[in-house]
Order: C-alpha cells, then structure tokens, then sequence
C-alpha cells in the first residue's frame, strides 16, 4: 500500500514532465467529446504490478474515465491476456497513456525479476529483500514492485534503519566504535546492522552488540560457517551481486537474508499495450 | 546539457527520498570532522555517464568537497579503471555516496547500451534515437545519456513534438483528417509526424503532408519498398520492438532513424563503486 | 484547452497571493451563510474569454458556487449585456470576484485585439501568430487568448521550437553553421526557423536549409521581394513591431505568417463588472 | 524594495515556464565557453523600472554573467539611449534575455504611465495610488514599478486592507453593520474603508465611523462637495476609470488620493533591446 | 475561519512530517477493509478548539471516514466528556489519529488559556489580543484558537501592520522621523502604531501622529497616567510579560488593550485521548 | 545535526509566513544602507538551543550579517548572560529577527525542560525520551532539542519504528496477531514495540517476540514487578503522563527509559532579547 501523498505527488509532477505545456497532438487532432474504448493487452508473460497506481493515473487525468482489470497486483498474465478495459473521453486517455503504461512496464518487470527470486529459494527459509538501489524518485514504487513480486523489503531509507557500512568503519575507527555510536546516539527503536567482509570481522560486530550481519560477496563456504558460528543471534543478510548468483546454493548456507541490488537497479520492462477498439 | 533547475530540483528531490529525516547510521557513528579520501572505481567496462551530475550532487550536499574526475561523460572506463578521486567531511560523502551512484550507474548503463547500437549501424546514415518510454522522472537525465552514448532524442514531452499514432488515427477518423487537424491548430514550428503500420497508411500520411512516418513493427523487406517509395519525401523512423532486431539489417533498408524504447526502459546498471582509502 | 494542472497551480498560487492570510473585510462584515445572486455585465464592446477558466476560479473557491453563463469563450459581447449570473455563499463569491474578473479582463481584451488583427487580413492568406513577449507566469493564458480571438500561436517554450536569432547567429559565427547545429544536435521533430534581416540573409538561410524564415522589420517592398525569392520553399513569417503597422499591406505581400509582440506585451483590458441583485 | 523570496520564486517559476526541457536553439546553434558583450538599448523615451530585477535575473541563470547599468529605477531614458551593458557566456545570457526584456519593459511601461500621471497633479496634494486589479502573479512587481513611477500603493492583498464595498454593503445589510462587523473582527492596526456611491453614502460611513471613503465615480461636483462635509474628518479617495478622466480636475476637487486600476491593468510596454556588440 | 487552501498545505505537509514512507505499525499490524468506531474524549477541563480542522485532518486521509462531534470551537468541556465519534476503515483513523489530537490539544490549550484572562478582565473594556510570538508555520491556527478563546488578533505578518519597536527607532534616529518614514511610504490603509518605554517618548509619538501606543513594560501607575494624558487620541495597548501580570489591575488602568506573548509562546495542551470501541 | 534541507525548507516558509508581502514597518522607517550593531540577552537561566538554527536564519534573510555566540547548544546561559552579538543591515537584521528569537526562545524551553527530567534520574540507568506529540512542523527541531537538554529521540514518524498501541491491537485482534503481522510484513530492519497495560499483557507480547514494551499509565510497584518478569528478555519503556510523575521513583523500578510527551506539547519558552546598541 503506496502512501496517497507520495503517489499523488508523483503523478502530479511525472504528468508535468510528460505534457509540457499540453499534448499537442492530441489536442489538435481529436475532437472534444470523442468517446473511445480500449484493452491493455499484456504481449509478454510475467507478474503484473501497479494496477491501482494505474488507475490512479487515470484518475486524476480526468475523473470519468472507466477501468477495471480482471487481475490484482501479484497475479500472473500470460503473453496475449487482456489485463483490463477502458473506456471514456479520448483525449483524456490518450494524455494519460503513456504515463500509465511507463509505470506498470517498469514494476511488472520487477515483480516478475523478484518472483523469479523468491521462486528459486522457495525451499529453505532465506527472505529475498531488496536495497537503496531504486530509481530516484521511485522508491516506495519499486519497493512495492518487490513486495508485490513476493520478496521483503530492506529500509526505505537513511533514516529508517541503521546501516554500517566499510566506509563507516574507516571513518569510525573500528567496528566496536561504530556500533557503539548507533548504541548511544540513535533511537532505540531500529536495530543495528553491520556489514563485513570476513568471519572475523563478524566476530568483532557479534561482540559489540549487532543485531544484523550484512556478509558481503562471501563464498558460500564461507558463510556456511559464519552460520554455525553465528549460532542465532543476529539475522545473517547475503548481499553482494546476488543478481548474479546461483540463489539456490546460498540459501542452502542457512543464511536468512539475500539482499539483491539488480531487482531494482537493472530492470526489463514488461510489454503492456493499450489497444483502442 | 541539462538545465541548471530541473538537475537541482531532482537533486533535492532525491535526497529528501533518500536521507528522510537524517542519515542516522553516519550521524551515530562518524565524528564531525572527520576526513577521508577515496576513489570511485569502475567495476565493469562501458561509457560514463553522468560525471557532472555527481559533482553536482557532492556540491549540493556539502560545497567543500572536492571531487575530480579523470574522464570525461562519454569516454570509455574499462573494469578496474579509477574514475576520479573524492575528499571532504566524512558524513558530507557518506549521505550522497548512494544517490551518486545510483545515477551514475543508470546513466552510465544506458549510455553504454547506446553505444553499442550507434556503433552496429556506424556504416549507414540512420540514426539511433530514444522514446518517451523513460522512468517517470528521469527523462532529461536519460536522454541525457542517450546524447552521450552517441544517439539521438526523438521528442522530449508531448508539447514539442507531433505524433499522431493507431489510437489518434482511431478517435480522429482517419490519417488525413488527423493531419489537417494538426496543420490547422498545432504551432507551425513542429513537424508532423505519423505512425504507420503498412504502405498504403504511408501513402496516405504522404498525401495528407506529414513531414516525418514512423514504421511501425515493419519488416525489412517493407521498410526496403518504404523508403523507395517514400523517395525522399518524408524522414522515416523505424520503429517496435527495435531492442531486440538485428539494428544493421534494420539500418541496411535505408531508413533515417530507429527509435529504441528499451534504451530506457529496460536498463542495466553499470557497476561502479566508491571506496575510502 | 489549458493544461487542468497548469490551470489549478495558477489559480491556487494567485489566490495565495490575493487571500494572503484571510480575506478580513469579508470575513469580518458578511455572516456565514449569507447567500447572494449575481451578474457579470459586460462595460465594453469585445470579445469575452475566460469564461471556463473564470468557473474553475469560483470552483475553487467553493465548490457550490452556480455559475452559467450566456456566452462561450470567443463570442463577441456587447457594452450592457449580461455575460452570466452567479449565485452562492457571499463570503466565497466576494473572496474569488476579483481573481476570477482580473483574469477575465485581460484574456477578453487580447482577443479583441487579437480578433481585430486576424479581420484586417481575412482577404489574405496570413495568420496572425503570437510571440514569447507575453506576461511571465501567463504564457499558456495569454496565448489562449489569442487563440479565442481566431490568431494562432508560435512556440510556447525554448524547448518546442528552433528560433535562431542575430544575436544567436553573432555566437555561432554565421547562419549556416547556426541551422547546421541545430540540425546535428536538435530532435528531428523541430522546424528550424531562421531571423534575417535582408534578402542576402535569407538566401543564406534557405541555403543553409531552414524551415521557416523570420523577415524582421523589412519593409513591404522587400517582403514581396522576398516571397517571390523564396517561390514556396520556407515558411515566410513578417516580424518587428507589427502592431504598429497596416497589417493589410503587409498580409499583401504574401508572406505566411505576421507575428505581433504586441498582442500580448500591451493589452488594455477589456471592463467587466459583477454586481449583486 | 522586493522581498528577496518571492522575486527568487517569481524567477524560478517564470524560467521554468520559458525554458521548459531547455533552450534547444542556444544549446543546439552556439558552442559552449562562447564570450559575448552587449548594450541594453532604449527604443522608447520612459521612465526606466526592473534594472535590479533583470539584474537578479541573470544572476540566477549564470552567476558569472557581468551586467551594469548607468541608469537606477525611476530614472527618465530617452530614445537611443544604452541603458546599460551586458558581458559573459553567451549561452548564459541568450537563456535569459527574454525573461529579463518581458520584465523590464513591462514594469517600465508601468512607471512611465504612473509617472505621468503623477506629474499631472503635482500642484495638488492628492496622491497617485494603485489597486488590486494587477496581473496574477505579478502583484508586488507591478505595486514597485507604481512606486517607482512616483505613485503611493493601496493595500497588496486581502488581508492588509479593509474595504468595504458595494457587494460587501448588500451582504451585511448596510454600511453600519459592515463598519461595526469590521470594528468587532478585525485587527485594531487596519484602517476601515468604505466605498460610496454618494453623499448620503459618505455620512453614513463618518458616521458609522469610517476611516477611509472611497468615492466610486463621482463627478467633481459631487467630489468638492464631499471634501466640505468631510472637513478632514476621513481621508477620501477617488475612483472609477480614473484612468480615463482629467486627473487635474480630479485631483482639484481637494480629495487626498486617486487610485487609478488602468495603471496596472492596462499596461503598454516600453520597448526595450538587448543587442550582442 | 482559516483559509482553505492554508489549512490543506499545513495538513499535507504534516501528514508528510508523520507518516514519512508509511504507517509501518498499521499498515504490517492491521487487515485492510477492518472498520473501527471510537471516542473523543476530554481528559481536562477547557475550552475545545480545533474540531473543524480535526474534520479536515481526517477527511484529507479518507474521506469515507465519518467523525461528528456534540461540541463546537469555543465550547467548554469536562473532564470525561465524549466530544465527539468517529467510524470508518481502522488503517485511516489510526493513520491520522496523532496529528488530529497534536492539533486539538495545542489549540484547545491556546483558547483555554486565552478565555481565562479575557475573562478575568470582563469588567473592563480593555481586549486580550496576541502577538507574533507564535509557532512558525501555525500562525493563523494559533491566532484561531485565541479569537475561539475570546481574544482578538493583533496583525497577523510584517505586511499588514506597522509596529515600530525601539530597535526601528534607534535605526531610524527618532520617533518622529520613524513615524514620518511610514506615513511617506506604507499604504494609507494601515494604522501606525509606536512602542515607547515612557510617558515622554508617549508624548512625542502623539506629536508625530501615530494611531496606537504600545506602552512597554510600565507599571501600573504610569500606565494610568498614560491614559490620561492621551485623552482618547491614540490607542493604548499594554505590553511587556503581561503572561505573568495582574491582568485586572492593568485593565484597570483604562487602557484599550492587552497583548500577551505567552497566550501563543508558552502553551500548555489540552489533554484528549482517542480510544476505540 | 538537522538535515540541511530541512531546516531551509523550514526557514523558507517561516519567513512568508512572517513576512508577507514585506516587512512594511522596516522598509518604511529604516533608511537602506543603516548598519547596527546588537547583543543576544538571556532574560531567564536555562540550558540554550537552536544557535547554529538563528545563525542560519539570519543567514538566509542577509548573508552579510555577522553573528557570533559565546555558547554553544546545550550550554547553561544564566539571567542577564549577553548569549552573542550581532551586526549588519538594519533592514535585515530587523526583518529576520522576531524568526530567530521564536526558535531559539522554544528550543532552549524544550532543552531546559529535558535537562531538568534528566538529571532528575542522574543516578539511574533509565534514559529520557521524546514522542510523536510535538507541534506540527517542527517535528526534527523539537527532537533536537531534547537530544541538546540531555535526552534520546524515540521514532521520528510512522516510518521508522514499529509501536502497537491499544488502537492496533483491537483493530488487529490480538497482540500476538499484531506482532506476527509485523514481522511478516516491515523490515527486519525495525524492532517491534508493544504498549502493554497489565503484566498480563507484557507477558503475552513478550512471548510473541516483542523487541519493546512499552508500560502504559502504570503505577511504580507493577513497573517493579514488570521489570523483574521481563529478566532483560525486552526493553522496558515507562509511558503516561510522565510529564506529572516523580522520575525519581518512576526510574527506581528499573524500567530503561521514560518517555515524555510533555518535553515538547507544552512548553515554556525561555525569554531571550535582542537588544540594538
């Protein structure tokens, strides 16, 4: 569930940035009154994704405008489904069209990309989350794509989950220290992740107290045993070109997270059409 | 070039996305006044892009940082290559690091897909350019990348340039009585272009005086007869699914223009990574 | 038809700038839930425009205000006719009176004056087009206006058409390398217009393969010299305070298109009046 | 003396609307680090008003662009005279000459007529003012090219002036409950206006206890007889298409201001040139 | 009655401040389509204000939710007393719950507060009127609440007022010449009102014709001397902690009004409590 | 440390908010061109805040102004300390000042208060902290206050933290359905904090897996007992008008923190002046 605002705000300015000062074409070559029906056409197999941000689209391009889909977000459309029907003002269709299109293209083509993900590792506990590497602007879209597509979400951002990275160690001093700022500065409300890159260095955050280990490009081997030596007491996150892997062999190592960057910073649309009877 | 306003209104945009209410992690852990230097390393081989806009970003997040590249956007970094070198307050870098590179890694992927399709048809006069099928948002930025991987931009939003498609054609009646609307309303400074499915809709739009047909979805063999009839008439524009033909064959028919809509829509991410020394 | 979010943002940011933090006088002298009724007089012989945008002022303001009137945008009304009646809670009514009446006045009075050009040179093939020298902040307004008086509109932005002007042609360092910029790095989709200032200039223009040529303050002889040169190829459009000039000689010459800063730079506001019953 | 935020705001928003996606035809036609020089020439003999504007103007499109004038706000210009020079990155300053022209000619066309009408009553003591009937967004511009010129300014919104007026009258019953509900509501720091038709309109205002009487189109007459009864008791104001009456006359009837709507509301430009040396 | 266009950027933006990304805790914990009534309810005695806002607050978040309450603005509650009932979708109502309560106990705290010195002084004419010592960002809201308390507003901004305090005499050189700067130069439609510090500089404000007297910091005694030295001409205002004074005994002084930072500055909440059924 | 965006954004608003269309009192009596010279008086003792907040206030009305403060935030100002002083533009030091003497006057009310809670329970291990009952707004400046008088920040909004009041468990079922829910559904990023108001209560959120528990309106001796039961398993938070409880005993049952809506929904300004010498 997309926060309204947030979605509003959204439409708001991507409608500026695709109409200009109006669209021309239309405008100049419809008649006003033209009434139109139409179907969006799904030309390629995969997870349909923004439906209701569609017809929030829609919506606010002109408030008549009737649609209804014969799927929800999550389903499964196979190449040549009709997802849906339109119908109503032509004008209004044709400036709002690609917008809507751009849009369920893009988190289709993430939901499917997850799917595929969760799919792979639908034997062993590990959740597949995503990471702050979305689209600027589409965060909460894309992290919605995600959840959609039957993965988990990492935070929404900087403020929202504690994070500590190679580059604040180095600027911290050492692991110790920069657990022990987020102890002592940050709200006791978030819990405190740390990423390494060595059973040692897990080690070291264990000790000072994290309650997420981030491993990062580890072997599988290698974090098998961060496993057994971890023994519960943080949640372990696999992260590090996880696009590339073969999911299914570190699920295998008993970690609990698989955070993947590609879900959303590599994305292939999804081919939607909208076809006028 | 991107204008000065649109690249800060985005910048501040996207960091509101990103750091929320504060970057809790860099604030708990890094002292203020620490310093720290580190490089940005290409991970993969391709086209930069967006090297300004990182400088852009860095400044807009603390103006004494310094940061200096060693190449140009538009210039080929091969995997392992440094990029440029970064220093300044260590929270001032570590709360822009991520939106940086996201950018740059999106920008830099699609420009070095374009690349790669300007170089396949470097024997023929086509040229390649882009669609409106960009991430809500992100259009000048992409287009932006488009230019800088050696294509070209097709129109930047509805208002600066006609394009009448099946659906217009559908609600106006017909090719011609869509193109006299846009001779009889729209600004005589835009040229009018028509999307066609077949040689005798070619014909029509050529009666009716458009300036620019877009082929839509045509074969080689079509397009081969298109452009002899055409015999210099009209620019025509190849067009559907492009992505995925065989762009030299495509550019053999002797058309002036192939339009990509996955230069957009469907990116890969160039990996690129900042490091602390 | 104006933009609805243009048109909303507008009003939404000229009464911010009317109410500022609250209408006293009428707040503090008018019970709420007086009712009143209305009309709109016309003082002045013109054409009336606005009547739309006027409705959505009120709208605006308060939803339940009725308001029909006895005109459409571009209908000629007479000094004493009744334009329309309005009836509503008087609180809103008086707090959106002067928004919706300052807006109505100046659209009126720039299609009269538009539609006085266009019927000068009704004999003649010519269109009165507008310019860029409009009202920051009412650009698509004015040149509605001068849509609804029977003019057509040049450009609306930098962006949706190529005008290269003297001072342009003074950086580039001649007209043929001007128009062969903007062939190289412009959308196909743009008409390459041309500003000269002799006869010599615009051989070069055509030369150089221009789409519309801009004859500034030329007197009529050599624009009918001109024409003739030209014999068809470029888009002919006369320019220089045309709104001094015999626009009947000038449409004359047979150039295409009279282009008159004034239509929008100078405008005398047409009267009109809203009275209580 | 503009406040400094909302001429940034008035800026932004105004080139947002000129530049659109970006200058196409600069971009496109000139090479980047191009150096002009040029003269601001006037076309027309005025009073001069906008030069720190238009100097703010190009600050914010380039701040390295050089740009001194010989005159100040309120100066007289003649034909011919060079108002001043321009120097820096011709890309920089072709993007903001346009917006800086519309600005300056507008606001000095402004000033040139309020000037003269200032100069025709300089033997009286009534005061020049202007209304709210000014541009949609231009208030506080328009209100300064008034000062400019010579005039005072009447309140700048709703909220920093009480005015009771005809329709105000109807709705509160009568000019006694309109004062009184003023009296009892408003802030005690605003002085209570009433408008007038008449002389027994203008005794039941003293009476009721009016600050300010507006006398709505009265003629001398009437007007002299107005100022007797008055005896200094209220301050009074003359109005109704002052804009088209004897100001001398007016202003000899021995009222203290004459607020004239044509100021604003009907605006001749001064014709104003920027020309690359 | 607060400006409509106000109240909804004030709620959309702390709707922003509150929800951030999402209501995490509701929308993980709580079935969409699960409806909820429940109770407003006084947990202190006082003065309610803010219910028709509270309206807004949850009619911008849904506006299928139903909320009607036995109370209006100014009423006085109990200790226990329901205020109102509220129904509709649970993720809603809980999703703008807080920001409703931190509104109505701020405001309901503000006429509380204020109703309880207005009505020490009803025995004398003197108002309790505020001062610009209010929250940024809530200045109509906190002035509401004081007029709903019984008080009156003093100006609202810098713009529609003049108050010239000690640091604008000590800038302009002297009273006189302060006063003589705002009579030349700030619309007649305002009042002029000078802070002094002592029955001399009383006296030369008088002289230079302001139109009200801030009397800073006097006792008592020199207040009632002030009063009658003034005689009626000017109105008195007393000022200067007037948060910790008698207030019977400086009304008794005759002096025609109080105004009291503290009423906005130092507010103690109203404590109400939203619990579902 | 705020964010930088924040507090411009803030800043921004504040000042149209205060100024309006001009500071009409300042422009009209102070000559352009008067330079001052001030001092920053404490009128009271207590912990101040917000400096570097008026520093950057008075920066943005007038980069010129020098400001420079003999404390720090969260420093001890005693009655009569001279804080900092001041020198500039008159006009801009008059304009800006009412701005930065509200911030500084409420957040060194908010710090003062803090620091009192805090060292109240020096001698415990129980931390103080805020709520989400802060003003509207001003939600990231009140936070750091409290931080500045010595205490922690609990979440700043709905997004980052998890907290399932009374409301969430009757719409959601039960407080062991809640829980799961959020564990299934938002980031494992989060801890999970229950409200409890019996022991029962806290025993069945700590079996569902509860990170917190917050002890709602409970007396000491259950808080002792629940300390005990709890063993360390969750952390224990003590809730309820902790504003009006002794938090000596309160932090005695061994509870870790005390949070207090009071810090910042009623709060006492400290008085500060600023004095032109």
């Amino acid at each position: 569930m997309i926060d309204k605002d947030i979605l509003q705000n959204f439409i708001k300015r991507s409608f500026a940035e695709d109409v200009g000062t109006g669209d021309i074409t239309t405008i100049s070559t419809v008649p006003q009154g033209t009434k139109i029906t139409g179907k969006f056409i799904a030309k390629e197999t995969g997870i349909i994704c923004g439906l209701d941000i569609a017809k929030t689209v829609f919506d606010y391009t002109d408030s008549e405008i009737k649609l209804s889909f014969d799927f929800s977000d999550g389903d499964l459309v196979k190449k040549g489904d009709i997802i849906g029907e339109i119908s109503g003002e032509a004008i209004s269709v044709l400036t709002g069209e690609r917008l809507a299109l751009n849009l369920m293209q893009r988190l289709s083509g993430i939901a499917t990309n997850t799917n595929e993900a969760v799919k792979k590792i639908s034997d062993y506990k590990a959740k597949i989350v995503d990471t702050r590497k979305t689209t600027p602007g589409l965060r909460v879209f894309e992290k919605y794509a995600v959840k959609t597509g039957g993965g988990h979400n990492h935070r929404f951002n900087l403020a929202d989950g504690i994070l500590i990275k190679d580059n604040h160690i180095k600027a911290a001093g050492s692991i110790a220290k920069a657990v022990q700022g987020a102890k002592d500065n940050a709200p006791h409300t978030l819990k405190i992740e740390v990423e390494v890159e060595s059973i040692d260095q897990m080690n070291e955050a264990l000790d000072a107290g994290a309650d997420i280990i981030m491993l990062d490009n580890m072997d599988n081997a290698t974090m098998t045993k961060a496993v057994e030596i971890n023994a519960g007491r943080a949640i372990l996150e696999a992260s590090g070109n996880m696009g590339e892997k073969d999911l299914q062999s570190v699920a295998k190592t008993g970690i609990d997270i698989i955070s993947i960057g590609a879900l959303t910073h590599s994305v292939k649309a999804l081919d939607i059409s909208l076809k006028f009877n």
